[in-house]
């Protein structure tokens, strides 16, 4: 049904299995003129790479990646940019029961009954190495948005019951704590949080939170393709996320207008601003020039150590459990992937609405 | 940016404004040979007509739909389906301040922005008047899955602080109530709320949940297409809904993979099933044949009769008082196209997943 | 399967059969600001209108148009502009024959193969009457076009053994005769072709040639959706069409590469001019800034009054003579909707175009 | 604009240069359960290979393709399917004059204009390597073909002044012969006219024919997905061709309906046939059962040894000669590549026809 295809005019189109031979994504409708190298994808790409602490995952992964296509001294031509990573560590094992059983919280079962044969090794293509595509087109993305003075970030907002102290909110420490969190010291009550978890063979889950700064207003649809309902359905689609909201999300249902109206304004320069940001960007499926705030509720890791009841694929009941060493939290590598897919996003919209003005189109044009 | 067209093998495209001369909806791909008549859509039409209570606006609307093409002697040809609805209650008023102002909560501002010119009558297509062809699509994708056994039912589930009663739920209960809760004691404590939220000048917001039930395993993609992703864009569309969530949602943020993982297990007859539902119904973007349990968050109506402080068009502050009559609550009126958009994305992906594997293929050509 | 919905960005959305309540189309897509009043488009239907003369079909049909959404005191508003056409027309009569015989050169059989179900009622959607939608949707791509200095016109080439001749060719003639021929001459020669023709009661092919001038360059693709790639499909979706070509187009097969190369050259201005044009203005998918020329080859009516030969949907044969007055020849009429064909995908392509290269994105957000 | 991808429920995305790094394809929406393995592509790649004559270029080439996802245990598993070429003739060479002056014929100049920016090296991706994704999906979308009985074979028809003689027919005949034709006479005429043309410097064009065997009725919709649009689009798409016909093609238009109509009829064993084939198997946009016969035009080969007069970038005039080994003939190379878009397009189609009716959606679904 050609799902691994997103976007209009920014289209990436991902491919890949956990131990087939390589990963990758196509980029098709990224814009002359760009600069782009390789570095400025893997920067992206070491972001989701595990292997770097006792909270992700043992495995080692090169993960370098190749721009194989697009791409001529050193700019993009606009033709498809073909990009690629090889899967290096596939050390055989036995795979025996995962094989033949269904894993709770894993797509095994359904996969078997949407396509009736599964490439059950490391999770096939419903593996978090799925996201890799993903995060390379995203980085393309993340490139045009720079060059238009659009900034996307996101981090980690709550891990199990642990949460960020807005006092203490510092952007330049997301990248220097494991947990990519913008503050110290929950980082660390939240790597507590975990041990306690790997030592009970358990895992957590967390809310990520992505903030858009910059954005020009009037960007998405005013019906179906809404800016904030394209953000769902593409932070959903990412694995794990079982919830998406947008500005004060689930608790505008026990809030009343007088509150959650954000009343206009105009700043000193005499620009239009809104006095609070209730709506979290977006008023009626079109940015409004505030910052917007998006977050995705990431579910536990479901790869656990202890055992658990299940079936098998001739159903069977059985006990399994996983064996191998794996991350207690899925978060934190999932903040790149929620940046990756917002951008791309955002650029499919903002190149959609180029036309949406007789105006624009004569600009371009030169009429 | 044609983003009034929604759906990839069941297409809807709606049109229409809230003062214009008539709104409608154009069904493209819904395949041949299903009964269908004028009333079949009606009845679903009826539950978003306001004029019924107190708690939803006066306006008049007789929305009486015609299907113009698609239905030859009672039954679908396979070719577009065009029914529209009249635009009756055009009383002529003066739009004076909403012309040039900006009301908060409202897309006023950002439809200017993004086309710099604006239908205001009555918020033109940014009204909940949009939702008619919603309704009326979605009551064509009713239909179908009722023909194959799924059923589809959303109901109010939260006003406010004001939340059913799980051990009250009764299912004949959700059309007996103007609230649309399957818990009449619930209904009853919401009306009152409402009640002091008019008396405020205020309104409020609210959650609404929607169930599939008898939904086949393995519908949906595992990547961009996942079921879950899809119904996350359609429900966001939906104007006013602020926040999405599937099983347990955002509550799994604070789970772990021992609790929230669902173990497999078989029933009496040998048939697949989950002990738990805490996924919703879905595993990696496919639906996992539990039921699907989805939820929106909706926001306060944002017209409310206190006055605000806003800016105009020109760029200057004002205040403004919302005149006329505005429902309280959006949520009641609503439910019915939380359903809508559910029943359109699942026959989509139902009939996307029909070449998902060989054997179905040669299954349809004979072979 | 939402065959009827054409365009990514500007997408036309049309619907109705020939004898069912009305036929129409949405327009989503169109940009803001642009002038639009019902005569835009009336004027263009006329063109398609039967009754006009002994070679058109005796209907008498009104035609007329409303614009029913997406224009706000006279301007597009950049949502769905829905237009729609009542059917008046309905003489109830016998289809008998039409009902469960399969006419030679028709859908019936067709459309039975595909849907297991026929509205049989004057070709329902199969009837020349579904161009009703396409032409209303190209008179808003053509109003768009002459706001961008393009122009978009097509005229009969031949009819049967009768071609225009080149050195008489004037412009203005068109619309002054009903073979829609740019020669006077060969306008009259047609004229009494199509006599001999009725008179045999036959009918006759013929050939229609469209030209775009001041198309800009660099518009379309470079792979899938070549600008020809995308005329093609947009002209062979055309009833009764059975072959496309570009510039020297079937030519080219006897040609030689030092012939058929146009050799760059400057104008008096210095500007890029090719000396010849034998490419039709399409150069690897995309315009090259001379005159686009494209053709259509359109077969003869297949409704004639001679006895045929056939079969029952039931699987017997029987002979038909199908009752009525039909046109000798469907050319005349077809002209206007090869010129909205032409303009909605030339319309569709310069709009994604937009988006190619950074240098026009950075001007449309102002940076 | 995302104009690489191609295909709705059978996606392919391509992507590579001429003198990249790698060229390839990713297919998405292939159904599970389909055996595949590399020398299945390998085997049509092969057929596009030049080298392989005089009449074919020099540049030797491996493309030996890889299958790099999407297929386990030598089935397909319903994931994208991505192959890949690796381009080992890369010789460094002088591009001067190329990298700055436009060939006639070539997408130089027209490149330039849409994007700014030319991987000039080899034609870049208007290369006729372009062709190798096309030709690696189309072998995925033959194999689909082939489980279902549907056989896709293209041949050469004429080159030059030289026709296949129809008496001399020998399907066996078309991979004996460098010419690709199906009559050895007419290969061997061919194969003189172009030893003229390589003599004069210069090149021939020719015409393709193609035959779909086998192909169910009912395939296609009625108004702009029409099969022979759809296979329009795709044919037009593939560098080089100038026009497109089916059945008849252009000759219907001196054609009469008494002559053009083709009555149905019952074979012995009361199946409904056509008794003539005027139509070339569509009526109405949809398949009738009866065999698919399409044409197209390919232009002479643009790149000749003759001295050219043409424009520099800069927009100076020049005379330029193209240096190296070229084609004097593209039709035989292209052969495969229309059968390949024609598989691709009817594969997807009838993918898309699966939910045409209700009894089909309740076959899939057991209902």
């Amino acid at each position: 049904m050609a799902g691994s295809v997103y976007g209009k005019l920014f289209a990436v189109s991902t491919w890949g299995e956990s131990h087939g031979k390589a990963l990758g994504v196509v980029v098709d409708g990224c814009p002359a003129g760009l600069e782009l190298t390789e570095s400025d994808v893997q920067r992206m790409l070491d972001r989701r790479k595990p292997g770097q602490s006792q909270f992700t995952t043992a495995r080692k992964e090169g993960d370098e990646v190749q721009i194989l296509s697009g791409v001529f001294e050193g700019k993009t031509t606009g033709t498809p940019i073909s990009m690629m990573v090889w899967n290096k560590d596939q050390r055989s094992r036995d795979y025996g029961q995962i094989a033949y059983s269904y894993r709770p919280g894993h797509a095994d079962y359904t996969f078997d009954q949407k396509y009736g044969i599964r490439d059950y090794r490391g999770g096939g293509r419903s593996s978090g190495r799925e996201t890799i595509g993903r995060v390379a087109g995203g980085a393309v993305a993340m490139k045009i948005l720079k060059e238009l003075g659009i900034e996307v970030y996101a981090y980690t907002k709550s891990i199990g019951p642990v949460q960020i102290d807005p006092a203490k909110f510092n952007k330049e420490e997301i990248l220097n704590n494991k947990m990519y969190m913008p503050d110290v010291d929950a980082a660390k009550e939240a790597e507590e949080y975990l041990k306690t978890k790997i030592h009970e063979q358990d895992s957590s889950g967390g809310i990520i939170e992505c903030i858009v700064k910059n954005m020009p207003a009037g960007i998405g649809d005013t019906v179906f393709d809404k800016l904030d309902a394209n953000l769902a359905k593409a932070i959903m689609s990412i694995g794990a996320v079982k919830g998406f909201e947008i500005g004060d999300g689930f608790a505008v249902a026990e809030s009343t207008g007088s509150v959650n109206n954000d009343e206009f304004d105009l700043d000193a320069d005499g620009h239009v601003i809104k006095k609070t940001n209730h709506a979290g960007g977006i008023l009626g499926g079109m940015s409004d020039g505030s910052d917007i705030i998006i977050r995705a509720a990431i579910k536990p890791t479901p790869s656990i150590s202890r055992e658990q009841h299940t079936i098998t694929k001739d159903g069977k009941k059985t006990d399994m459990v996983i064996h191998g060493r794996h991350d207690p939290i899925i978060v934190p590598r999932a903040v790149v992937v929620v940046e990756a897919m917002t951008a791309i996003t955002i650029v499919d919209l903002l190149f959609s609405n180029m036309a949406s003005r007789m105006d624009y189109v004569k600009t371009i044009y030169n009429l």
